[in-house]
C-alpha cells in the first residue's frame, strides 16, 4: 500500500507528525498512508474541530442509552465509521487511526451517528459487543464516580 | 497555588484573553474575575486536558439515560459543576464560564459526575429542565442523524 516508512513513536515525536486534517495524509496503526477524506463536503463543512483537526464522539449503546466512552474523530476517522458499519477512532496519543475491537474483539458495531447543533460533538450508536473500556469495564466511567453535591429543583 | 503564568492565548482568541487553566482567574459570564479552581488535588492531576485546558463533559438525562449535549470544562468549571448542584460549562467559543439556565431557565441539575479511565471526558448526570438545546430541541443531537452504512455481527 505505501512506501512510506512507519512513522516514529507517537507521543514524544518529534517534527514529522502531521496533525490530523481533512486534506492531510496520516499514518494508520499498520503504518500505511490513508488517502484524504471522502467524506460528504456537506458534512465536512458543517464540523467544527479542535485545534488538532478533531472532534468528540460520544459512543452509546443503542438499545439501553449506557453512555460507553468517549473518543475522537477527524474526517477520514467520521467517514470510515459512517461506510463501514464499524466505529473507527484517531487515537491523540497515538496518532494514528484505531478500528475499536481489531485487537479486543470488542467491536462497535455502528447504528447510528448524529451530528450535535454547532457541529463539535457526534453521538454514535452501537452495538458494543463486551468490555467497551479497555480496562475492562462495560464503560469507561463505571466505577469512577466523584464526590458532588446533588442539585434538585426548588 | 502556582507561580506560573496562564499559558499563550488559543489560536483564534482575541488577544489579553487567557486560555483557560487550573491556575488562570479568568472572567466570568459578568466579566467578573474568578478565583483560581479549588478543584481537589487528586481530581486535578487526573485529568487530561486538550491545549485549551478543557475536558469534554457529555450530559445524560439520568432517569432516561438520553444523551443531551456535549460541553467543555476547565478545572473551575468542574468543581463549580461539582460543588454548586448546577452544571457550569467553559465557552470554547465565548471563552468564558456559563451556568446553564441562566440566560435560557433550562437548568441542569447536577445527580452524578464521572471521569472516565484516562480522564479527558466526564459523564454529567443530570436532571434537565425543557430543552438541553439552545436551538429548543430536547437534546442537541435530535433530528441531526447522518446517512450511515449500519453494521451487525456476523
Amino acid at each position: 500500500m505505501s512506501e512510506q516508512p512507519a512513522p516514529s513513536p507517537a507521543p514524544a515525536s518529534p517534527a514529522g507528525v502531521p496533525a490530523p486534517s481533512a486534506d492531510a495524509t496520516l499514518p494508520d496503526a499498520a503504518g500505511n498512508r490513508v488517502p484524504s477524506s471522502a467524506l460528504p463536503s456537506d458534512i465536512a463543512s458543517a464540523l467544527k474541530r479542535d485545534g488538532a483537526g478533531l472532534v468528540a464522539a460520544i459512543v452509546q449503546q443503542h438499545d439501553t442509552n449506557e453512555v460507553l466512552m468517549l473518543g475522537w474523530m477527524d474526517d477520514e476517522a467520521l467517514n470510515r465509521t459512517m461506510t463501514t458499519g464499524r466505529v473507527t477512532f484517531y487515537s491523540r496519543s497515538r496518532q494514528e487511526y484505531w478500528r475499536k475491537g481489531d485487537t479486543s474483539g470488542h467491536v462497535q458495531w455502528v447504528k447510528s451517528v448524529a451530528m450535535d447543533c454547532d457541529g463539535d460533538a457526534l453521538l454514535v450508536r452501537v452495538d458494543q459487543v463486551g468490555a467497551a473500556c479497555h480496562t475492562g469495564t462495560r464503560t469507561c466511567f463505571d466505577g469512577r464516580s466523584l464526590d458532588v453535591v446533588t442539585g434538585t429543583a426548588e
